[in-house]
């Protein structure tokens, strides 16, 4: 029997039941996920992302505990998804859910879920895709997405989040400057947590620079003018946003002390809304979907492929490719040819 | 005509444009890839990982400069790999390569070759497979292939290399402690570069606790207390090799000043001849060839299926998915069921 309904019904169990079936990739799993998935489309993703050392967990937490005690309003039911591609191999939740647990402990309107690699960065994306879709359907209205590391990880996090935050922190390394132009091109939110301590208007600045860079128009230069030289003086002539490009905010935050958290959660509802409005929700939604069900097919095709082809013919083709007779490219040619005769 | 043969006679700037083919994945590379193939399986491929703020590429640098100045012995042929999984967006090479060129410049004996993502992490590793076969065919006896940030690249990048160095440095942001415990399991040979700085005692010690963790075996155990506590006294009656269990030394670097380059030169070769000695050698060349076949054959799978599928098929599965009418897996199994009939 399906935990599909009971997930739709609110049930935590059965909805932890279902993210390890959705982990395992289970036959019960893809099913549910096949009657859940009407019922998604409702949740804010966020993503959270950023180098080690940046407070990106200290970040989340508070934003959920600040997403569960709005000033005005009612609550609103948070996810915390925490996604560890570094640790494939221990197998394990590093990103603590004990830690978190402390603050948020018995709070039945936070989930918590931490994921690590198994084997393969594209299981893993693969099953956050599954476990975002089953909170989503769950009822969940703010999902934050959280990844460790730098790299291809989060930009796939990006592809699955509406609204992703990179972070940063004063004082982290040399070349950071280097991964952070990469990484910068996925931000819609830029936070400097850690705000208190010494450089945060070295690394503030370094993150302006390279904004301007990245979106090179008149319209960033003139809101730079604008914040730091005229004031607002300069905003009855020209519009203080422009509707169709978002320009990254840099948001201060010191994530322990809580400080900044609303001003962080208010420039991400700010974000949300200008993609509602500009339809690039829509063309993000589209865009991830698209990207799953390429996912899937490539997993099924291999999964296809593997039935049709004998253990035998593959181990002859790797035991003459490491007898160096044929290359990796003529074995995939043998094999092919083989598997559909 | 193929670039294989003018490669195989040592022509650079062939091999240049061989390399920039492989990028391309373009059908001439492919072939000059079959032809060389054979002549490949004789270089040492050395990864190097670590975390931005290490020195990785101040390291790389010196290692090279030292293999083309050896004290004793001819000169070896060294290539550089440098992939930046990290920057997918720009296309460009944000290692640098003209740093490294003012100590390396004009070395017909030093070839170097940046390379960034162009989408998909997978896409990468195959590329640089397949540079490091062209390199290796082409007489380089040591191929550095150094990675910018921490996860799966640097899984794969192992997977790759004969002898993977993980590099550390002191005074690097709070939670490395945590990226660190599965990068370890890749090491080696463990680097704490930049050791005149302050700290580089607790990072050491952090090192030897996880390496103790990662390694819990009397042998381990042994090693730790006749290096610290009882000099080589227990050597007589204890082997200070194990013939089969390799522990990753410990080497301390200040690369940017070359100290410490020839004892991590020492390490390197100590752990290529052990690998040669116990098998192990030939078990990750076994491996390394195996995951590259099972990605040969994933792209390939992907790329015959969708020459069978019409791209009406495929828009119109994807328009049902938008619409929330059908969930990905059942997008995938109609595609799938039509792609074929």
């Amino acid at each position: 029997m399906s935990l599909a309904h009971p997930v739709l019904e609110g049930n935590r169990l059965a909805l932890a039941r279902l993210l390890t079936q959705i982990e395992n990739d289970s036959e019960e799993g893809r099913e549910a996920l096949n009657e859940l998935f009407p019922h998604t489309g409702r949740a804010h993703l966020i993503g959270v992302t950023g180098a080690p050392g940046t407070g990106k967990s200290s970040l989340v937490n508070h934003l959920a505990l600040y997403y569960r005690r709005l000033p005005r309003g009612p609550a609103r039911q948070v996810a915390i998804v925490a996604v560890d591609p570094s640790s494939p191999f221990t197998g394990g939740a590093i990103l603590g859910d004990r830690v978190r647990m402390r603050d948020l402990a018995g709070d039945s309107g936070v989930f918590i879920r931490s994921m690590a690699s198994r084997g393969s960065l594209g299981g893993l994306a693969l099953a956050t895709t599954g476990v975002v879709q089953a909170l989503d359907a769950a009822g969940f209205e703010i999902i934050l997405i959280e990844t460790v590391g730098a790299g291809q990880a989060e930009v796939d996090i990006a592809r699955l989040a509406h609204t992703t935050l990179v972070i940063e922190a004063p004082g982290l390394g040399d070349d950071i400057q280097a991964i952070k132009a990469g990484i910068l091109e996925i931000a819609d939110v830029l936070v400097v947590n850690k705000a208190d301590r010494p450089g945060v208007e070295i690394t503030e600045r370094a993150l302006r620079g390279m904004l301007q860079l990245a979106h090179p128009t008149p319209h960033i230069f003139r809101n730079h003018y604008r914040d730091h030289t005229l004031g607002d003086t300069l905003s009855e002539n020209t519009p203080a946003t422009d509707p169709i490009i978002w320009v990254p905010p840099i948001q201060r935050t010191i994530a322990i002390e809580g400080q900044g958290i609303p001003e962080l959660a208010k420039a991400i509802a700010k974000h949300y809304q200008h993609i509602k409005n500009t339809g690039e929700l829509r063309r993000r939604e589209r865009s991830r979907l698209r990207s799953e069900l390429d996912n899937l097919l490539r997993e099924s095709l291999v999964a296809r492929w593997r039935a049709t082809v004998s253990q035998e013919a593959y181990d002859q083709a790797l035991h003459n490719l490491v007898r160096r007779e044929i290359s990796p490219r003529q074995a995939v040619d043998q094999l092919l040819s083989g598997g559909l005769s």
